[in-house]
């Protein structure tokens, strides 16, 4: 079991990580589709995280340059192929804990 | 998506974690067999972590009355069933970190 196993258990048992990635399997969101659909985590929180998940190449920022600029993110391939990951923890939980 | 997904990605997340039950997924092992195989690991990681799987009833700890006393650990029905998670993460990490 080698280094990038745990680099990939880090990235998902992170807080939050797994919800926001579940959002945007649902197609690009503005930060404020996000937020509004997970409304206990805190703007911060939500900045962090999207942060993070874009310096890991598995979301993309978008930003259109319209007036008002519109800004909306979106799973790169990486980030998309984590679907299956996701529902196997997802179904283990459910069916465990 | 549940608090139940929080909670399963939280331990997948934990270091050690994911390699601890690797090595149990071959069957029952002394602590020190354990050990054995992941040597980068302190003895007392090993101990705290063995000890948060056995009260997520995630192992079992047995003891043998013997002379001198045998422990082993072993994984229950909620641990095996991580088999399929534990690989679907290894599969995203080998393809993507």
């Amino acid at each position: 079991m080698c280094p990038k196993y745990e680099a990939a258990a880090d990235i998902l048992g992170k807080k939050w990580t797994g919800r926001i990635i579940r959002v945007l399997l649902g197609g690009p969101k503005r930060f404020k589709e996000i937020k509004e659909q997970i409304p206990e985590m805190s703007d911060k929180m939500l900045t962090d995280r999207m942060k993070e998940l874009e310096s890991q190449n598995i979301i993309n920022r978008n930003v259109y340059p319209e007036m008002p600029v519109r800004i909306e993110y979106d799973l790169t391939d990486k980030g998309r192929e984590l679907q299956p990951v996701i529902e196997s923890i997802q179904k283990w939980g459910e069916e465990w804990m």
